[in-house]
């Protein structure tokens, strides 16, 4: 099944007009004809069918036959914070396996040992609604604007228990450990270098929990897909 | 801690002599001087401490000093066999990081749906090379030849579990539970498009065990990648 992703439509929308590209994708690659059947998500759980009305190479146009809301396949709540690794596809690695997985909100957050300090957010924006597709989700990951780490820690995360994975050698609870208990979790990740000390202290101060994912030595993307993967695993 | 890669030196070693490139990145780009210490491991377990004695940026020589046995980090011994996929650079990001995470065995397999069925094992080695050296591990992960499916599954295991993670709607354990009572497994990962109906019958009367990894739909590397955290989570 190949999935389509519009968030303009609701199951009010009796019609949709793809543009340009999908239209040139649906009519030109896809050679799909009038009368033929196009399955569209809106990224908020809902999934269309649309029977293909107008199949203009421009201006495709479909008529709704069908709506379903599809519950999202995992029973948690995950928002990963994470610090922007110095060479971008790392981190786009890191959003498109965590959408195949499972995540609900991801935030690109700048530290004090961050040397990336600006994110292309239309590219990240791009890859996570490539991966639901692909992966036939029907609920997008929401992106965060990045935000200073200073400024991360003081938002209110309504009720999430919030985490810190840092390599230093303090006292931690493993991930396994927090996440067998609570299934709304904000979870941050340094950059290469890991977090300041002092941005550790502040982050304890304001109730985040030290934890250790594992014994192994981790780089960015791989510690937040394992612990994206941990809380799945965990909940599974 | 920069650690370097050398199969060649054993317990008997006395000194090293490091290769043009490697002397090159000692002298010129670390800056290492006569009496400084480097970080060697032969990738079987060892770690060795060396004093340079010749700062060569050709032929740069160190005298061993120190040599310590380091058994890895995991208690499982993990054998995953996966169809190359079609983007070298995805079964590339699969073998760094499954490194990171811990594995001890993987095999390129040519299955019937495999769009390539060539692999470039020199460039393959190297990345893990580069993931044990970053990640600070001390045993390489064996990377063996790409083999046919069909001559995989004949091979002697040696008393593993062996797995294959299929997606036909047919009846599976989850690894989960198979993992929590098996530490040595082998789990076959398949191409895009899945293992083919023959392949996945061929399989099960070798007694490979169809498992499921959760109810995402995941791309080849990410299934490998999950499969590996799982059995690493499980033992952690």
């Amino acid at each position: 099944m190949q999935l389509f992703y519009n968030p303009n439509i609701n199951t009010d929308t009796q019609q949709i007009l793809f543009d340009k590209d999908e239209s040139r994708h649906i009519v030109r690659v896809l050679r799909k004809k009038e009368g033929d059947i196009l399955h569209i998500t809106n990224g908020v759980g809902y999934l269309f069918t649309a029977e293909i009305s107008i199949p203009n190479d421009k201006k495709c146009v479909a008529v709704i036959t069908n709506a379903t809301y599809k519950a999202k396949e995992w029973n948690y709540h995950l928002h990963i914070a994470i610090a922007p690794t110095k060479s971008n596809d790392r981190l786009e690695w890191f959003l498109e396996k965590a959408t195949e997985i499972g995540i609900d909100e991801i935030t690109p957050i700048i530290c004090q040992n961050s040397e990336r300090k600006v994110v292309k957010k239309d590219r990240l924006e791009k890859i996570i609604q490539s991966a639901m597709k692909q992966s036939l989700k029907f609920t997008l990951p929401k992106l965060n604007d990045a935000v200073k780490f200073s400024d991360f820690i003081l938002q209110d995360f309504d009720g999430a228990t919030t985490c810190i994975a840092h390599c230093e050698n303090e006292e931690k609870l493993s991930l396994k450990k927090v996440a067998s208990s609570h299934k709304n979790l904000v979870i941050l990740i340094g950059p290469e270098g890991d977090f300041s000390s002092e941005e550790i202290k502040k982050s304890i101060q304001k109730n985040f929990i030290p934890i250790t994912l594992g014994k192994s030595r981790l780089r960015t993307e791989t510690a937040a897909l394992v612990a994206t993967h941990s809380v799945s695993f965990v909940n599974e």
